[in-house]
């Protein structure tokens, strides 16, 4: 990676702050863009009542001056209005652990003395600020021509089929219309009730986002290594988003129930251009990009906390015992997209970087339109007979 | 990572080349360990021709002496017996990249004159040096306690639906008398004429397969950052193999359908243990391993090649036309196993290394006992209210 | 590396920030610690004026929380107290670069329009920060017994020949005491000579710091492979100082003149314990720690910003100039012995991390001491003949 | 690093073997280049009896095909002549470790059985497969109009003062005629007489090895952050090379020493291009190369195994005891140049590579070119008064 980044900061801390470093020169960066991002996080439908505490908004402290970055790391800071309510606060001791959280192992790990250290680092809050990291990178992929969008395909039993994906403008415009972050209405409306109907229950929700991104390059990432397969890379930044627990790479798992001929994404010419007329495989082959639009789907467990109590443990008496909380969101999904994009957008900034090297806007403008677009004229082959020869004997 | 490893080789050059630095001292490797993961990659239903000619084996030639690993750096080898016949070979240009394939993107990333130069490094030849390499692992993790299992839950529509995952031994046996690689006989039958339905209509199929450890231990991974998730790690070492476009940890895909209470894995007391009721989230909470069975599946999509035609351009007189084989393997699935075997148990080991820091097998037998299980003993909490004060002002 | 850090902050920007990931959990990490090397950092012979602006203090937002590391990223900060008087300052451009700093070669890689985005980072304004992530190792590696000491070796010609490392607790406390951070009486004066004299020249010199770390334990980094190598790791970062421009391990330099049988350090037994006579090779052989006080020396450059004008470009008007600077520090050699410390710091308790994989205090503290000691005890040869075998045909 | 390798094998066993990974394509890769540079690590004078046994070839497996990169790893490796006798001989037990050595240490840490397990891979017999590693990136960036060489600057107290860089090519001659790879004829025969001295006294000998690189472009490494200093990066790699103690940029050790007037490299104008009067800072300025010539100077320390016997502790008998051997080398830093020439040309072929991001020969060229010299017309500085304006607030 030559983009590195670090997140800190716990769920009711002071604040939450990031630095990332590789970020080259001259980029357009503005509190704005990403404040957009954080205020798309906080989106109401499904939430419970954290939202309505703190509307967040970002800081800047270090690497972008005059609104353009300089080459050098960016720090940022989201600060939590709710610290003023906890730091002299009386906190009851945590010390039953939620299932499908980190607080048992966590606890286990770190020894902490209450369940509490664990969660308030694992909490989606951090998220956040992850967030606005990638906000940036994402302001930053649209001044090279790439758009990164992602919307809900799915809430529990409710599924969005197709959809297409010519006009990513439009597909913006109807997420962000939609209660659900759907881009169609009437499956909007399934997923709303879908959730209405958990909230009833007392339960919770998962779902699924697909993320696309137009415009990318081919040939970034390589079959040579293992660990240089650009969607092996993405796939694994998916997957670290706190309740990810599947990944999907274009139509993968339809694809492996389907035949070959089905699958493949057939070549076909567009004048000088080499396109291909499905986009089963979701813009990778090889664990390259190929210039078709990338397409990723990750998959969300529920939301741990329950209102409806379920078995645990209490780690203080060392008895059997129930969960038992007040407040719970019931479904995450929706405004999760934000931050999917987000870490998207982190990778393929840095897959691009790497692919160009470059230092500032202006080289890095330049090389990315060297590799932009797979034609005709892009090869030179001998077309004639040979052989393969090592210095091997 | 602790352990780092690099592979090397074309499908046709004269050798597979691999090194695997960073495994410590003392562990028994054995050639015959490995062999066996090779001949179980060649096993003969659903595949091609290739096989016949070469019986894999593997030749150490660093790093293990008198079958003891010595802390240094360990390069295998296996000759491709098929380079005598390639050495002096007056090869035909290859011109017409296969959708699906690296080919098409490869050739215009590194500018070869010839197609084949991509396909060379990108056939799923490389998976042998890798099946070699975790094999390794794999023997080593055996003598920590730790056992790996892979089996076949699906091809193209027959899917596997549950496995008791109790009896490890039982499910390897089972998994060799298959065919397929599926440890359920009734399932194996359907897959195989899933397979000669597909061989007949000249076409290709895909599937998936699942992964099992057991006894790994609780508390690998971290949820504290985001890069040191284990299942994120998993995830994107599986996602690295050839044709696997989709992972899933535990049931994560049915989990994104179903309610919040139906998911989490309950917490409950069996005398001094704490265990859980259900294994939904296939081993990890909060990206750390739970201590239960580390459940992984990988969606495969079918084969390339294809004996049916389908669309592609002629690089060489830049025209559309289609693609032409006479051979090609109709499901690769049931032989992979070993593969997915291999490349998770070097990742399940390179956490087993990190976590305990040792350098020799006496140190990390006693320093993997001691992170072993999670029991009421680990844990000495508080169990008082307090306050989270921090030095920010 | 287990810990990771990354930095952020100009020089005259509003706050430096860090971030540290790693830190294993329940280490005492106190603010009082590290303002102390804050402090140290400031120091005023030598110096120029803006020590006197900002006293530093560190404001520590994440992963401590009652005085104790919990585990997770640890996020600290410094106000740049100077940041009210830039905030809304007409700044004159700066077009000259300073022959010795990033200037010239910033300006061109990042294009920046002004040479003032380069030095802004480039300044040794940003080992404030570093000095203070690394007093946090400092404070954890003496929980562990581990001390770091540093001092000044060299004022330009002004050398301190030798040094009995025996009590540690009198070198720190002789640096202290000492204008120059020399732990010798009559040397300290001869180098305050140098200074004064350089200072009435106009002038800027360099010189060198030694560091000592007692009580590391041995078999730290490996000979396996060129990587590991831990005095290779301390050598690189110290050169990642401001500054610096050579390393020395132990007496390396001495040790390139003379004899082998006068250089390598003699084994001998001190009962159970297996010792040296002499400690040329600072406390490493095959690139691991060998349990004697680890020795290193780096030396730095004077610093460029010097009152007698040198020869410079102006990049705007495009002619030869000169430089021409009104305040300027004569040497910052001796304030920065708190800064070498830290960066040890940081890559010891990192090895220290690696090699024992434990993830809290009390683990890490058991397993420190499985791996203390050369003993006799420590060793079980077989004494017998053998031969090598490989399973390689 | 975009590059990575791993080198494997023991001193005595039957190969040597390396992977690189990350060369880009279409460059010449050749046997014979890479063995001049083998041949020349096994320079007779000052050296044992193990040359003449083994002429070392080395054979290239995978990656490059008809002389050409694939952009695919490259396997390489040198079969160990010795091997023949070596398999199937009688070892007698080694029991006493040498001072100076990775001998006592590790084999405390890998708990080995019999001290001859460390040394068969710590010993310098490694340096000839990382010799013909570097050799291919040397030979890469000869194809990028870099070029590198060495030479040795001091054996024991004879030192090599000043030497004129501007005709790279006879320095090379002139250090392929010394013995003792000096290009100066007095200084060798000094150097000659300073190690038959030695060789008479039963002892042995260190020194120091410079290398120069010439024609590496401007603005490789950064500032921005302590970790991407390629000066460091340099020095890193150097000091793991066995036997170097200490690692000097340019003059770095003098201008500890001298004013800060005297040893900032001046900027001057020459036409169109900006260059310097002198090169005391070996290339680099804030971690970055100047486009001067990079100047690197390793320390080596003398060869641990002297025929006079040294005390150590017979780890069998456990009592204390004295070194016994019937053979050594007197000085190894002559033949020792190519190793260093190669591990260099690796991390600066690496810096190019990070720095266009290009995959293959065409691509790195054009892009090698844009960035490779400081000239008045880099620059677009605006010249005026600004302000600097962070959103923080």
């Amino acid at each position: 990676m030559k983009i590195k980044y670090l997140t800190a900061g716990e769920s009711h801390g002071p604040e939450l702050t990031a630095i990332i470093e590789g970020i080259p020169s001259n980029f357009e960066v503005s509190k704005n863009y990403i404040d957009e991002f954080l205020s798309r996080r906080q989106k109401s439908l499904g939430s419970g009542g954290r939202m309505n505490i703190e509307k967040d908004e970002i800081f800047i402290t270090s690497g972008v001056i005059n609104n353009l970055s300089t080459g050098g790391p960016i720090a940022i800071k989201i600060i939590n209005k709710d610290w003023k309510n906890w730091k002299d606060k009386e906190i009851e001791p945590f010390v039953v652990p939620r299932p499908g959280h980190a607080d048992l192992v966590g606890t286990f790990k770190y020894k902490h003395d209450d369940v509490r250290l664990s969660l308030e680092r694992a909490s989606a809050r951090e998220t956040a600020i992850r967030c606005a990291i990638g906000a940036i990178c994402h302001q930053i992929l649209s001044q090279l021509g790439v758009e990164v969008v992602g919307y809900v395909s799915s809430i529990g039993q409710q599924k969005l089929e197709n959809i297409d994906l010519e006009d990513i403008g439009l597909i913006k415009k109807l997420v962000d219309e939609s209660e659900v972050s759907c881009p169609d209405k009437e499956v909007s409306e399934l997923m709303i009730n879908e959730i209405l109907t958990a909230r009833k229950k007392k339960d919770t929700l998962g779902g699924s986002i697909t993320l696309v991104a137009k415009n990318f390059p081919a040939g970034c990432g390589s079959y040579v290594h293992f660990d240089r397969k650009l969607d092996a890379k993405l796939t694994s930044s998916m997957m670290s988003v706190q309740s990810v627990k599947a990944v999907e790479v274009g139509s993968g798992i339809e694809a492996s129930k389907d035949f070959g001929t089905a699958v493949q994404d057939q070549i076909v010419l567009n004048e000088q251009n080499i396109e291909r007329i499905t986009n089963n495989l979701g813009g990778f082959e090889g664990g390259m990009s190929t210039g078709e639009p990338i397409m990723i789907t990750s998959y969300l467990k529920p939301i741990s906390t329950t209102l409806t109590p379920i078995k645990s443990v209490d780690l203080a008496s060392q008895k059997e015992t129930e969960t038992n909380y007040e407040r719970s969101d019931t479904c995450a999904v929706p405004r999760a997209v934000p931050i999917f994009e987000s870490v998207i957008s982190i990778d393929l900034l840095n897959s691009l970087i790497e692919n160009t090297g470059g230092d500032n806007k202006e080289l890095i403008i330049k090389r990315v339109n060297e590799i932009k677009d797979i034609t005709l004229d892009s090869f030179n082959l001998a077309n004639k007979t040979w052989s393969m020869k090592y210095e091997n004997e």
